[in-house]
């Protein structure tokens, strides 16, 4: 019987994370304000977020210890185990070995709580009493609701409201973890309550989700905000993945020719890769590929620019691919992929040619997902299934090529509690999609007037 | 940092089940033709099984190796780890070490896996075509679609049609991977028409759903039944639980005082306890302790009887602890331990006193239920909440007597599709509820005339 799974010990569990910007070949791009145009200073985002997490958001140090506390709550299901996709090869019939990491099979069921849980440790170190969260598809949310009632801090998550009424299954989940969830827009907010004046039956937005969780944390100083992707120390935090891939393959002497994930805000992403990437900068060959979809398409079609990470505007500007703050993506399935921007440190990566990115769209995706299901068994997170599309697409190729390859990636989440979704799609109502080129510049027009990074 | 899982390397999974058959210190009684009331023959079962598994059903071998085949399909999730509750025990504050099996982490996430993927492949082997089953709450009927697919089998599942409108993400979890997920009673089956005649409106029950699945696969050389539960063969293959917590406690130098289960049909109970029985058997100080709900009391308060394994009254008669077939259980949330009987194996080890019954109602178990996933994260089943109860209750009589212990339990399998579960009760619309005796005595008149075991 061939190996199938190559496991760590909790002892041999990585105890720092690994920070990428000590390791730049060229600098990233600083956040700027929006009124100065000035880089921000760490002060400025002091009402949001706790200080010590500030300084491991402009930290240059490349390693970062894990404090003891979000250790002991990472071995309730972490290392998590690296897997050999046999059945799933079988299928493809290329020349290829697939390895994952699946971080499915955490309690939320994603990637997410790896930065949730330091989040929370670090706030509640820090004298917080409470963190305020948005939440679209509720993944994010729902990791938040756990940290936060695992350190004893009150959580307050403001779900997009159609959201809300279409996920019930989220809601309960944060319920039972002890926090409150809050349909977006809410009278609990002044940014809430105006959109509420002018349209009372908002479906919301994440944008406005953001305006309100930021609000709701600053007006209180025992109050911060936190965010579940994007940020320099989110995607941090997840490099306990692609630490634990590295040790993994290098107990079997095995190195991935390609590691891959899907990008939304890029942390799942990040998380799997940039162990590698630091392997490739020290010249090492390896691609790296993030797949995202083509209804979203931020790195393969959006330019590189500054501009706001929400749509309301009340963040600093960041360096990043964009497509424009006013971007509206189309409801797809993957609502953790629906962002128009990306994290600034994987953006500067695509910028530099350490990663190459790729779009897919939904019937592809659900294809790949679906025959994943079927022959490995755990049924993928929408979002999750992009980036095995990108696995088939890689492996056809090999196949083409008549070259072996080794790929790893990342296996983000289940998708139990998104089957709504493959019942859509089993039953034949989701349509590929290719954004119109006048969509983009429509969307576009916002930033036009933005610096220049 | 305290070590919180003790994992297994495949290489190290049991090659092996083990068969309690073979060190039963006084022999069961056999199962009786209901027509005769003679012991029934293995061909009388030949419509319904394969051959394959009715000589698993009968054997008295003591170790029965795991095929290959089968071996390669354990392995996309086993060995399961055994995992140390260190939060729970510190809310707890008692002096008792909690381990337990996370049999949650399977892709459809339950134990049910253990079975359906053996049985998928025996019937194969046996060159069967169609697998047919019913399924309550969806566990068993989703975990034996994936068994099918993966066999490249075909599958039909009758679900109990209340459950199939209330429980849409089980039907979409089965048609994800490739069943025919059929709602009963159905006109596909002269005994669903037979109902739907009577009834147009009948909600079904598992007995119903029982009988079509016979008849649908009765009436087909290339089709047979498949069952989920109470069959020796079923139990047999969950021992693979109690084998390799067996492994994994020996590894660490560990040996429970107490092994715990909640008990519907008995085969999770049966899967983790049976090996520790055995050491009980030849000697060995331990407890073993099956959890069931107060509202389905079989274990606790049904007398040991000859009675029939389903309400329409098509299987054999089984020596068993039983409610009456005609008991029609309340519509607790724990959809998997709704079951007039008791698997023969464990109803026998009950009445040999070497396991002991308890029961909790709804109230107690998704206390525990909610401590422990707002303490170790993951959401158990409303089942399994019901041996947590156990454990809780185990855990305060040591801190009463000031006694340590070392409890060991299976985490039969997480409750995400049952979140609608945990709303009920965060909003407090659930009740505890005491099984009036009038009730259990009503029903045991079906059973008055039968043979007694």
């Amino acid at each position: 019987m061939e190996q199938c799974k190559v496991l760590l010990d909790e002892s041999e569990m990585p105890r720092q994370w690994y920070n990428i910007l000590a390791d730049l070949p060229t600098p990233m791009k600083p956040p700027l304000h929006p009124g100065t145009g000035k880089p921000i200073a760490p002060e400025d985002l002091a009402p949001v977020f706790p200080m010590n997490l500030i300084e491991q958001e402009v930290s240059a140090e490349r390693w970062i210890d894990i404090p003891e506390p979000v250790l002991e709550k990472y071995c309730l299901w972490r290392p998590s185990p690296l897997c050999r996709a046999l059945q799933f090869e079988k299928l493809l019939d290329a020349p290829v070995k697939i390895y994952y990491k699946n971080e499915g099979n955490s309690p939320p069921g994603s990637h997410k709580p790896n930065t949730a849980i330091p989040q929370a440790y670090y706030n509640k170190v820090f004298g917080i009493k409470r963190l305020s969260t948005e939440t679209g598809a509720g993944q994010w949310g729902s990791a938040l609701s756990m940290a936060c009632q695992m350190f004893g801090l009150d959580c307050r998550v403001f779900m997009v409201r159609v959201s809300y009424e279409q996920k019930p299954y989220r809601r309960m989940m944060m319920a039972t973890w002890g926090a409150e969830c809050i349909p977006s827009p809410s009278n609990v907010t002044s940014a809430g309550r105006k959109i509420l004046a002018d349209f009372p039956d908002s479906p919301g937005s994440l944008g406005i989700a953001i305006s309100e969780a930021i609000e709701d944390a600053v007006g209180n100083p025992e109050a911060r905000y936190s965010l579940g992707s994007v940020l320099n120390h989110v995607l941090l935090h997840q490099t306990i993945i692609g630490l634990e891939a590295h040790k993994q393959m290098e107990k079997i002497g095995v190195y991935p020719d390609v590691v891959m994930g899907c990008a939304g805000g890029g942390s799942n992403f990040a998380g799997i890769s940039l162990p590698f990437v630091r392997d490739k900068i020290h010249g090492k060959e390896v691609s790296i590929v993030a797949a995202e979809p083509s209804s979203c398409p931020t790195l393969t079609r959006g330019p590189f620019a500054y501009d706001f990470g929400d749509t309301a505007m009340t963040t600093p500007l960041l360096p990043m691919y964009t497509l424009g703050h006013d971007f509206v993506p189309a409801s797809i399935h993957a609502g953790g992929l629906r962002y128009h921007g990306m994290a600034p440190i994987v953006s500067h990566l695509v910028k530099e040619q350490l990663v190459e990115a790729r779009a897919y769209h939904q019937i592809e995706t659900f294809t790949a997902g679906v025959n994943w299901a079927r022959s490995e068994g755990f049924i993928p997170a929408p979002e999750t299934n992009h980036v095995i599309a990108a696995v088939v697409q890689e492996a056809m190729r090999a196949k083409e090529e008549g070259k072996e390859k080794v790929i790893l990636f990342n296996w983000s989440g289940n998708g139990v509690i998104d089957l709504p979704a493959y019942d859509a799609f089993l039953s034949g109502s989701l349509t590929p999609y290719e954004l119109p080129e006048e969509e983009i510049q429509r969307a576009l027009k916002s930033i036009a007037n933005f610096p220049k990074p």
